[in-house]
Parts: C-alpha cells; structure tokens; sequence
C-alpha cells in the first residue's frame, strides 16, 4: 500500500541524569508538554498517545502508566493511551506505531513518548530488572547479565578482527567528550583513554566507563501528516524510514557472536524504504549500552565494513567533525539510558541535528539516523529521519 | 478513511487455572500454534506479532517476551514483535493494534496473542503486581487495591440503586454455573448463594466469590483482512466494532462511582462504529473482575438503564437462556483472570459462540461483544464481533 508521508513537528525532553524528586509521571508529562508547545497544536487534536517504557513495574512499581500520564496531560478521554514495551527499543517501537498509523491513514495527529525512572531504585532490583530482557529460563537462569552479553561479544570482536580494548575505550572518550556540551546529558565531563583504560574493571575487558549509566528521563515528540503539518511548525521533520525486527533471544543461539542480525536486518529495510544508502548519512545516535556495542552496531548498519568499526574509531571517522559523526549527544555512555525513553531521546537529538540546533552541531546534516538493539538483539529498531 | 473489514480466522488457547510447571514462554507458544493451526496458515505469512502482558516482570521477572515468544514460535526475523500493556486491557489492545494495521492496509496477516503467568508468584508480590495499576503517588501510597476500589463502587451502587449484596451474589453463581461446561475455566464448580454469602470476606461487602482468582493462560488469534480469508478458516468472524478509551487514573477524580466513563465512551465508539445496537447483542463477555463490575459494566454498555444491573441478574436476564447471555464462559469469576490474557481469552469464547462450537451455545448467536476495563477503568476497550 501507499504510505502517506509522516513528519515530526514536536520534540520535548527532560534531561537524563538523577533527577530526584521527579516521577515517572512528572517526567513523562513535562517532556510531552514540551512537544505539544513546540509542535503549536491544541492537545485536543491528538488522536492517539503510545508510550515507550521497559521497566516501570519492577523498578517502581507503577504499570499502566500510558493512560495515567494521559490523564495527568489532559488528553482527550476518547482515544487510546498505550504503552509498548521491547526492552531498550520500548520507545522506538512506540514510534513506529505512530508512524504506521499516520502513514496509513488511521490518525493524522499522534502523541508519541518514553520514559524510565531508574536511579530510586535499589542497585540489586536495578541489575534484576534490566536482566529482565534475558530468557530467564536459559541464560538468565545461568546468571547471564548484560555485563556479560557484550564482554563475551567484545571478546569475539577482538579475537576474529583484531579490535583493540583500547578502541573500545576511545568509543567511550568520545562520546564523553561530546556530551559536555550537551545540557541534556547526565555526564558531563571529559574522560581520558588512561581514565577509562583505569577505571574499575566490570567484566573483562569492560571498564565502568564501557558501561552507560542507567539514568531517570523522558522524551517526547509529537507526530503529523506531513501534508497537515505545514500548519504547525515550519521546522518539520519527516520519517523516511522506519523498522523494527525481531532477534534471537539467546546469545548461544547466535552463530556468529559479533553481529546482531536484528541490526542488520533492520537496517536493510529502513535504507531500502527510505531510498538513502549509509553513506548518504549524516548524523547517527546509535545504541551504545556498552563501548563494543557502538562498534558492532557501526558495522551492523552498514557504516563499516565487518570487523573495522573498531579502526573507524580510532581513525576520528566517527567524531563530531568526522566523516560520520556517532552520538554527538554523548550517547547513552554519557548522555545516559533511561531505557524506555532513550529511543525518543535520540530522536530529540537527531531533530536538532536536522533543524541546525543542537549544541554539537553537524554542518548541513540532512540525513539522521537512529538506532536501538532491545535485549540481547532480540529486537530491533531503525528510524532514518530527513530535514524538509 | 475507509476501514478495511478484518477477520478473525483462528483462536487457540490454554487452559486457564493452576497450570504447573507451564511457563510465559511455553502458554503463549501453545496458544499461538493452535490458532495458526485453527487458521490454517503457514507461520511465515504473519507480518506482525503483537502480544498483551501485563506484569510478566513482577510476577516472575521476565519482560521483553514478546520477541522471546516469537523467536521461539519460529515467526518471521523481519516483522515486528511488541508488547503492549494496558492493565486489564492489554490482549484487547494487542487485539486493536492488529485490527487497525489490517484495517488501514499495512498488513494482511496479525498474529494477537495475552499470556500471564501468576500462580507461581508469592502472594505478596501477587497483590503488589495486580495494585501496580493504581497510581502509585496518589491512591496507592494511600493503600487502595482492587478489592477496595470495587468495593467503593459496590457500596455507592446499593446505596444510590438499591442494589443488593444478594444481587451481586448471583452474579457469581451464574459465572460458577456457566463455567462447569467449559473445559477451559479455572473453576468448574457450582456455587450457591448461600456458598457466595457465607464465603469469607475480603472487603465489605465484597466476599471471597465476588472476587475473580489470579490463573495462569494465554489465548490467541489471527487476524487477517477478510478479503484474503476465504482463502483459509471458512468459520471467520469479523470485527465490526473496536475501541479503546481512556479514563480516569483515581477513583477520587469520578464525579459518580457508579460508572465507569471510559466504558460508556468506548462502547458508544464500537456500537457507532458497527452499526448495531446494544439490544442486537446475542452474547457479551465483559470484565467481571468483581461481581459489582459486570452489574456496572452491563449498564455501562448500554445493556441496561442505570442502576437496573442488579435486577437483571436477579430476574436471569443475563443467564445461558435469557434475553442477554452475559459471560457464558463463567467469566473472570470463574473461568479465571490470567490478567494479561482475559482480553484475547473473552475473544476466544465469542469466537466460539459465533461459531457456534461452545460448550454454552447461545441459539444462533450472531453478534457477540467483548469489554475490559483496565485498573481503575483508566483504560477501556470494548470489541464488537460478527459471525460471517
């Protein structure tokens, strides 16, 4: 079927970080109050609200919380409030059904979020709820924690195509640099390859600083037809490509352990429905949970040849001022992972990027790409955004 | 926009109950062959999975299954698979996603499924995980749950309807009676008033058998556009009403707690949207989480004039044989609340009567309605069936 065209008119954040005090409710409702603002159209008009979260009900013990923050916005009472969850794609996928439901015909004005409150929890429920995307009854039974997915991944990186744990340190330097001009981002500071090479060892070869931090945030922006969006904002941006797949749920089912296929299959389908090849990519925030993952998903992608991601690094290709900047927000290293709002976060940094406002700015980008791996890949999302 | 017309051409389930040594993973996967095998498809034709959970990760731990349950069905890596969740609603949400994707022309072939694994759990956690779609900042710091809110509602019913305790006794009886026939319900015994009125008291006036058990089950169904389903399953049934509505997060905000607005609103939705009437109705399957729920939940859908719900029962208007079959199934009070599945297991029961394969076979039942109220009826669907 032909598709209608759909456009983002509307971004909100609140920033990532420890953000005492604030709820999830708090958080969700003034980043979506943002988007509705900045998008210049009446709540009224919003046809339908979808909501990234991953893991409210263990971490705080709140579920249902799509219509609870309806209520909290004053959303009209005649239309659905949902929430999706997918592990760290949750808000990702919640986009992807207001993109499909607009670009079908079914709404033309769409309220789209993701939020996560994380750092009020104990750091024993903290580690039992982000395992809670492993198969408990196979590797999470065997005590497999995310830690551990990417360690061994990095491990086989290194082994077949000779990735440095040094290069994997530099992942995690630039995006630390890139996040201190970012007022959004939970760290803000520098840190040095010697910092990251000495910081405390979590599982080998990972450092702390090869982790992200788990962080409280939301994220929102508000979604149009893009013939109605003229209308409202003149910064437009539109949706030209949009997947999600689906992965193994298990690392020991993958056959080769230093790709996901869900990353590249996703990627596949969102070049090919968006008619841009990698190269024609101009910004990318990419799902760094971990420094190898940035290089896996590099060449996942498409950006990099198999087993040169770790080179690219090194080489500053993938810098800001760099032939393909990746994560000029600081990533989810630095800018922080409030799991089920980070896929509308990046979002909210890629349309910076796009409307020429974000503090790390790319010269004249065009062409945005973002990128989220659910789990242990067993989902996956790709959205490819370009400026009107 | 013009709606495409949807078919349900196969429904499967389990058992809903105690079911020992059954997993998430292993209900869901059994419920979703059955109904590819009721449909006669081949797998590889689904192009969406879409699944309805609503506390997996407080019960036992597991989130992101709806990738987990597809990767081991042995679905298709290039389709999405997503969870949503909406309390109560959830199936019924995961049921409207696949419906308005088909229906807008995005996909031919949905596969809908609800699971909930909760017996294995402590009771604690039970309590906790069902009280999750309270809001947690307001009512539930206060120390609602379920039993209390419906409670309020039932006190407010007696006194401004004169409904009486017996009334929503019998409500219970019926839903026993009904479920004895059903190989699929929790409880397959009868009940007396006297059983109902002498059972222990949970919160006045509300006694232990008006109030539905916790169950372990998953049931599911595919959907596809009614177009391509003469091709398959020739016993297809269409949707020919779906909504989904959002309502109130505390019971403090109702100006009357003696009605839901959010199912009055959704069922106004689907009667419009499928051209009937409440009194075009053969057999209903709504949410009777307590007896008071399915006496305000008949009137709420327009059923009965306000406050005549009580009588209805009374004068078995609403048995197997009156003039409106109400949960032939037994209901959640006796066939059993595996909340994440009740939306797509009420399906399940409609389909069948629709059929007319059920084991409580309503005479030529043409029009079947399904309803959920989630939580505090902060989320509604209501579903309206036809057979073909």
């Amino acid at each position: 079927m032909a598709l209608r065209s759909v456009s983002i008119i509307g971004i909100g954040t609140t920033r990532f970080g420890v953000l005492e005090g604030q709820t999830i409710k708090s958080m969700a409702v003034a980043a979506c109050n943002d988007a509705i603002e900045d998008a210049g159209i009446d709540r009224k008009q919003i046809q339908a609200f979808y909501l990234g979260n991953y893991i409210s009900g263990m971490m705080v013990g709140q579920e249902t919380i799509a219509p609870l923050i309806a209520d909290a916005l004053g959303l009209r009472k005649d239309i659905g409030a949902t929430k999706v969850e997918g592990a760290c794609s949750s808000a990702a996928i919640a986009l992807r059904q207001g993109y499909l439901l607009i670009a079908s015909g079914v709404y033309n004005v769409v309220l789209i979020a993701g939020v996560e409150k994380m750092t009020s929890a104990l750091r024993e429920k903290t580690t039992a709820s982000l395992s809670a995307s492993i198969d408990q009854e196979t590797e999470g039974l065997s005590g497999l924690t995310f830690p551990g997915f990417w360690a061994l991944i990095a491990r086989a990186h290194m082994h077949e195509y000779g990735t440095t744990v040094e290069q994997l340190g530099m992942v995690s330097v630039k995006n630390h640099l890139n996040s201190m001009a970012n007022p959004r981002a939970r760290y803000r500071n520098a840190v040095s390859l010697g910092d990251v090479m000495n910081s405390k060892l979590i599982c080998d070869p990972l450092k702390v600083f090869d982790c992200c931090p788990v962080a409280d945030g939301a994220a929102a922006v508000v979604l149009c037809a893009s013939d109605m969006a003229k209308e409202y904002n003149p910064k437009r941006v539109d949706i030209i490509g949009s997947a999600q797949t689906t992965g193994y749920s298990t690392l020991y089912a993958h056959k080769d352990i230093t790709t996901l296929p869900s990353t590249v299959l996703a990627a596949k389908q969102a070049f090919d429905m968006a008619k841009v090849k990698p190269g024609d990519v101009d910004v990318v925030e990419l799902h760094d949970c971990f420094s190898p993952a940035e290089v896996v998903d590099s060449e996942d992608l498409g950006f990099f040849e198999k087993g040169k991601g770790g080179r690219a690094v090194e080489e500053g290709i993938t810098q800001v001022g760099g032939k393909l900047p990746i994560n000029p927000s600081g990533g989810l290293l630095a800018k922080g992972h409030p799991t089920g709002a980070t896929g509308v976060g990046q979002i909210y940094e890629v349309v910076k990027q796009l409307r020429g406002e974000h503090e790390n700015q790319i010269r004249n980008a065009e062409i945005g790409l973002t990128h989220n791996a659910g789990g242990t890949g067993s989902v996956c999302t790709v959205h490819i955004l370009r400026r009107v």
